[in-house]
């Protein structure tokens, strides 16, 4: 075995252990008996042990090092080696208690958020945030940080970004796209009355399975479930899953839950089978994740070509409920923008505000310059400001999100990302691909899936965000470009 | 930490990854799309290649060592440490390689079975059945065996049984049982063509959730899903997951398969929370675990207390197709006696022959005196020799169990031990609960319960099968037992 080989067998034993975790956790959201809680968590905390304990294995880090400048390896073999190497060190900060501590927490804490939320009670959720706000604030001591402790949390998700970029961008926003959205708001808004009609939940689930198959997603690979919060999750590029949400009397939650993680799905199955474990057979960033599920979502999903392609199949699912629509009327009706409680349902405008929201009250508990107990009023307080909204309960405010039950902090502000790269792509695969518009009328996404496997998906980490937005459009991310897309989109929807 | 502390959260480590492990092979068979398999394979062999080496770590053994004999352990610290001493050594016997190699292999006869299966193709599934016979003849060699090799096979799943008590066993059975079901063959049948018309799936699914709640089933630790072949599995006492089968066209096959998993789930459910991952938090074999699945399928479910209880509610679901049945009726239904071609439809009796076929065919193929590739043949002869029945396809005759493509040999003859146990179990519970059989006629199966958690769940190891068996019954097991209940229920049934 040469050196290379052994850092092969090493990452591919480290990553069949995380990916098993993968399981446990799919499970547990998906399957999981409500009594199974406390062994799954402590299950989950050993295996996270075990793995930490191998990415952190002295004689692993050795073998890196000795491969580092090994003058045999090829480019992609030194890419990979080189993104290795930056995450031993960095997992070399961590003790295995923390690890412990860290895993247990999430488990816990996403039991406890999930009572929180159905019964609409911060304070069940209250504690262990405050335990999990205390593990993150340890965890930017431990990784270390240049300007803001929340950089160090940032880098997990988008490494080479800080705080002072993503505060950047949102200045952007606030003083480009809010004007606009004020702009829209002066004018009548379009009919959407009818998506909140009752709609048959299993007629739901089967268009969502139809739109799911024409975007090209690998159900041979794959299967979509129902969970509170839709996610998608991978144990191999053979292997990636979904779920969704569906609200019969909201036939917006199933769609672009179903369009969002299936562009999440892709970008995994896309991975080459060669490079599983490898960095190379990893996303680059969340940014790119979500760039992958906001192209197929916004770009294509809210564009009027997806329509003429896809509302007579809705239709024909619900011919009474729809009969006095049409695919304008239709693409008219999901492209309406509004200031709304919850993020996930929020249009591709405003969704940048409440990624915000969250970006400003995440560096402020990482900062601890507010407390854990505050955050319900706190929340509030921001969507009155921001959106003029007033939060008629913390189930539709603070409790609204996943993510920090998970420990997921520094990840939000991806989603802005996301949308940003997303259009960038789009606007370059419309150059490259004839007729692109004119394809996905006829519902054949394969052109775009192929552009996307091709200049996306098989790279894995071979380039970094930056770098690989340059290769494919020429540039890096350049926030000018969404706010062309929304003016050159949303004028003629609002008669501007 | 005191040594005993030491020993407990090691054996807790390694159930955390057994059981994780328990989560990827149920979700295999319950979940995973068929792409999925390879990598899982891959991530199950590196979780078994994990908990194996930390099975065989040698300062675990010499903890072992120095608990064994320390005085300061209580009398179930004392017994915990001697099984798992016993075991220690045990596995100290295999090869990383070996067991790396089994569970590859494992994972890849599993799918080559399923699809043999399906496609009624023995050649399919034979390379890997190959492959499994001689790993299993190099696994005798490495543990070792005094009289046969088999009993090294046997030993894994009954401790100190032997192939020759095996053997004295099904003499009894060519012996004793054999003539009585001549005898009985003799006579008129009881009509049972009234289970075999279409029952709708989802009624079937509802009846078999109201049995297993009945029976006391905990649903918040545990779930029932669909499989190709019904199982029980365990992540904790309160994650205890069991499948079912559902045919349109036969009542039976989800009856018996939810009473007889529920039995083996409710022996789960009653373990102590407290010996989690230790001997005393575990079954005692699998023998006595099928004492538990037994004893409510045939003992419980097969008698005419169970269905005057829950023949109203069957006829509720299905009343056009049940009725001109009662509960009188249903119950001589379920208990016709007639050699048939599927083990898990066998009626009580004639079970035992097909597990007969299964230990010869084993044996010989662990001794090398017969080949895989003879399988078909062989078997089909062994089924007209003792059942006088010609099978019609590989996949209703060799192909029919999963237990091979899982690597389970010297598993089958625990099956006849269990309905053995448990009739001698169940005829103690009736002389030790005031009117256990009114109570069952009521539909409170929570006296049975109540008395099974008591003398034989809470145990786990603590008493070895042949000891327990003496504790509740005052004698060790006794054939006749089964015998004398076999002539007592089946005689009037027949007109003898």
């Amino acid at each position: 075995m040469t050196n290379y080989e052994k850092y092969k067998a090493h990452l591919r034993k480290i990553t069949d252990i995380n990916l098993a975790a993968g399981v446990l956790h799919w499970d547990q959201e998906v399957n999981m008996p409500p009594k199974g809680a406390d062994f799954r968590a402590q299950q989950l905390a050993t295996l996270s042990e075990i793995s930490h304990n191998f990415s952190v294995d002295v004689e692993y880090g050795k073998l890196l090092e000795k491969l580092d400048g090994d003058s045999n390896l090829s480019e992609d073999e030194i890419r990979n080696v080189e993104i290795s190497l930056k995450a031993f060190r960095k997992s070399q900060k961590y003790t295995a208690e923390f690890v412990k501590n860290h895993s247990i927490t999430v488990s816990e804490a996403f039991q406890a958020w999930d009572k929180a939320k159905k019964e609409n009670n911060f304070s069940i959720f209250q504690p262990m945030l405050e335990k999990l706000v205390e593990l993150k604030r340890e965890e930017c001591k431990l990784l270390g940080y240049s300007e803001h402790p929340y950089d160090a949390l940032l880098d997990q998700y988008e490494p080479d970004t800080k705080s002072s970029d993503i505060e950047k961008v949102f200045q952007d926003i606030k003083e480009k796209l809010v004007p606009f959205v004020k702009e829209l708001m002066a004018q009548k808004q379009n009919e959407d009355a009818f998506m909140y009609q009752r709609f048959e939940q299993q007629k739901q689930w089967d268009f969502g399975i139809d739109l799911l198959k024409q975007m090209g997603y690998d159900f041979e690979s794959g299967r979509q479930d129902l969970s509170s919060h839709p996610f998608s999750i991978h144990f191999s590029a053979q292997d990636v899953r979904i779920t969704t949400r569906i609200d019969v009397n909201n036939l917006n939650e199933m769609i672009w839950s179903c369009i969002h993680e299936g562009g999440h799905a892709l970008y995994e199955q896309g991975m080459l089978k060669e490079n599983y474990g490898l960095p190379l057979g990893k996303a680059i960033s969340l940014g790119i994740h979500e760039s992958q599920s906001r192209l197929w979502e916004n770009n294509v999903g809210r564009g009027l070509p997806y329509w003429k392609a896809n509302f007579r199949l809705l239709q024909s699912y619900f011919p009474e409920e729809l009969k006095a629509v049409n695919a304008e009327l239709f693409y008219k009706a999901m492209n309406v923008v509004k200031p709304s409680l919850i993020r996930t349902n929020a249009d591709e405008l405003t969704y940048h505000l409440h990624v915000m929201i969250r970006f400003e009250i995440e560096k402020a508990l990482i900062e601890a310059s507010i407390e854990v107990k505050d955050l319900p009023s706190i929340w509030n307080a921001k969507y009155k400001e921001y959106l003029n909204i007033d939060v008629p309960s913390d189930s539709k405010g603070v409790l609204q999100d996943i993510h920090w039950s998970h420990g997921s902090f520094g990840y939000f502000p991806t989603y802005s990302l996301g949308s940003f790269y997303a259009i960038q792509f789009y606007n370059q695969a419309k150059e490259e691909i004839t007729d692109l518009e004119q394809e996905i009328e006829q519902g054949n996404m394969q052109p775009l899936l192929a552009w996307l496997r091709k200049n996306v998906h098989r790279y894995g980490k071979k380039y970094s965000a930056q770098n690989l937005c340059k290769k494919i459009t020429g540039e890096k991310l350049n926030f000018e470009h969404f706010l062309s897309y929304a003016k050159e989109k949303y004028k003629p929807l609002y008669n501007l």
